[in-house]
């Protein structure tokens, strides 16, 4: 049997009882951390151009739009929600791939969970299964497809969204190949739009494109058996190299979403070890901006090809940069949403702490980890090394400082009281009867 | 100026007065042919999984679904008519890069022109315009796109419909330069998921990501003003080779919608030269299928690559096999949607013929060219040979077998007199005032 319905059986013939209970706990972190960044970007004005073309379309009301108080078809949930979750940069990341898995996958499962009034513990299997579908789909083309130019959580984000929908919806297992091959012919998105909204529209496109995939399955559409190893499926166009064993190897015994990382901080996932370096000196070493006359750090190669950005013109591009990051690190002790806003960028004392910083690539260091050297008026150097930054899977968020990240994203948009309870309902979500219930705390 | 914001303003600045008449002419015949498939197909049942998805997500009834007599939102319209205009494989064809441009961009300029009132000469300059982005957009990148495993009608077509759907909405230059950028950006779809509906489903899915790129890109919506000659961009990420200047070359003073061909056929577009023929065999030669022993045709590399199936099951796959194509042009007479049902294709009579072609790849032979052999009981061999199959660029099909294509494939699902009203609208599309009424004639 090949990997595309190999998958699928996987997908659809896994009862909840298999999946181990610290798997389904770290699912459940997914969503929680899911639902903050979402709530948050629920009041960014970008959000008014989806609900304009939303009104203007039309759509049954069938699944909620976090943050909103309105309810649209699932298509349209899955879209907007899928690029609220990703607009912020502030989601989670499966560090073997750089894929942001929860963007694409868990809005696709929601929206279909609240038209069939699925139970919590479904939607937390359909996300656990659907991360794991979508990060074995992303191993099995990482690093060429990545390094082609591809944004992998685009690409690959849609066999996950098509997973969740599929064994919400019950599909057969042709159905669910089907369903597989259906969103792999819409895989899509590249790097050329970082640094814009398209960016984000990718992994709400992806969770779209997974939601139909399901719905044209579901009634009977056809599509290829063998979308991700056929000699024109998936891999073959997408990436100049594949393992299709990363795909079926294991399926069931080793799980994924442990090596999916929560981000601390709201910004690019490869400057976190040089945030946490600055906030280190800050709070640990007492260096104080006004007393730096130069940084210097050692990095992993992703850091420039993804993060060099000197000189950001507006908050956007400041979650792309790392010397804005090491810069607010350093003054503000922190890299959150309030650290990335157009004033921000331009704040005299941040951009000539920036123009400080030089970073040099090394082959060695690994993604997680950085070396950071401060010189001083005084003369003196101050090093900082950090071996694996926080989020990464070696030194993942605590349960309580997810909490914490959650109170003071959601809290944008929900009352004080609004945002506890939602995060009481999402801590219960494996005893929740429908799911509709909880959606509906979403709403500020 | 790079390709992409030289397009977007080609696309936005042409005045209808700059496009010449015979260009113009052209692009109503691809509307006449676009119309004619899309009919036909739309009594298939698949249709109805369509449909059926569409009435459980909801939609505002903005724009016409053809043969249905349903009206539905912008996206929905244009995914379902861009899918049936595919369904047959009997659309058209631009020769230098194997796209079918009208499938994914006609659905687009329709659908948006009806929402907004448009005139039919608008729509005919959208439909121009957007062949023209499509087209362009193809030849930098043929063939090395489309050899790696890309459906190039898919991933090019989001261009045509953006195009199209900007230029209906009156986009200004940097949204218009935005919307090619969300479109190109969900560029997708591979050729491993040819046979099934999937591939049809691609020219209705690149319709759609056109007008919701339109849609996005009008209310402010950002993206890349270089997604096809960026670094990460369209080119450098789906094509290994690529050549800017077919895109912004002699923009204005040479079209490409003289290139694209209209399929006399309903069978892949390489065959054609080979049912030419196999019909002269037949009608000018006199050979009878009763007295052939042997079959043997020099044919161009790409006829076996992608038509080579020697024993077609369903009538989908006889629509991809040269021996099939070419069997029952010999005994029927043409290769029309009645020589491709599953039982046609079943009929001992066609496989006993078929089972006797014998096809040899022959690179000195072009793409539109054959020379066929028949071996016949009494001895004496018979040779063919076709320069120009019809409907060739060179060899067009006229106009009066365009009507009679049209009468034959709308009287499937209209009657004689709806067939004449609406080639007859379709004939005069520059003078009408408002093509929803020509649309509301599309419904059987």
């Amino acid at each position: 049997m090949g990997a595309t319905e190999t998958l699928a059986r996987f997908i659809l013939n896994t009862p909840i009882e298999a999946i181990p209970a610290p798997i389904l706990h770290e699912g459940k972190r997914c969503i929680i951390n899911y639902m903050a960044v979402a709530l948050y970007a629920s009041a960014d004005p970008s959000m008014g151009i989806l609900t304009s073309v939303f009104e203007e379309e039309g759509g049954s009301a069938s699944a909620t739009l976090i943050g909103e108080g309105t309810r649209t078809n699932l298509q349209n949930a899955a879209l907007a929600n899928g690029y609220l979750a990703h607009l912020e940069d502030y989601d989670d990341t499966h560090f073997p791939t750089v894929i942001h898995p929860s963007a694409p996958i868990i809005p696709a499962a929601f929206a279909v969970a609240e038209r069939g009034g699925a139970t919590g513990l479904d939607v937390l299997a359909a996300t656990v299964l659907g991360i794991e579908a979508c990060c074995r789909v992303g191993l099995s083309v990482y690093p060429n497809h990545y390094d082609a130019g591809w944004h992998i959580t685009g690409t690959c984000g849609v066999f996950g969204a098509a997973a969740a929908t599929g064994r919400l919806l019950g599909l057969d297992e042709l159905q669910m190949t089907y369903a597989l091959g259906i969103a792999g012919t819409q895989a899509a998105g590249v790097r050329e739009v970082f640094g814009s909204m398209s960016k984000a529209f990718h992994a709400g496109r992806s969770a779209q494109s997974g939601v139909l995939a399901g719905l044209l399955a579901q009634r009977g559409f056809t599509s290829t058996r063998e979308i991700l190893e056929g000699r024109r499926g998936f891999a073959a166009v997408l990436s100049t190299a594949s393992d299709m064993s990363q795909i079926s190897d294991g399926l069931g015994e080793r799980w994924e979403v442990p090596n999916n990382g929560l981000k601390p901080y709201s910004c690019g996932v490869v400057s976190h070890p040089l945030v946490d370096a600055m906030i280190a000196m800050r709070d640990e070493l007492g260096v104080s901006a006004d007393d730096v006359t130069s940084v210097s750090a050692r990095v992993h190669p992703l850091v420039l090809e993804l993060m060099d950005r000197p000189n950001p013109r507006v908050g956007l591009e400041g979650k792309f940069s790392h010397q804005h990051s090491m810069a607010v690190g350093l003054i503000d002790g922190g890299a959150y949403p309030a650290q990335y806003t157009d004033e921000r960028v331009l704040d005299p004392a941040v951009s000539a702490l920036r123009d400080k910083i030089h970073a040099t690539v090394d082959a060695s260091v690994a993604e997680d980890a950085c070396e950071v050297t401060v010189g001083l008026r005084d003369g003196r150097e101050i090093t900082k090394s950090i071996v694996h930054a926080t989020g990464a899977p070696e030194n993942p968020l605590s349960d309580e400082r997810l909490e914490r990240k959650f109170r003071t994203l959601a809290h944008r948009v929900l009352s004080e009281s609004q945002t506890e309870e939602l995060l009481s309902a999402l801590w219960s979500l494996d005893s929740a009867d429908d799911v509709t219930r909880v959606m509906a705390l979403t709403q500020g």
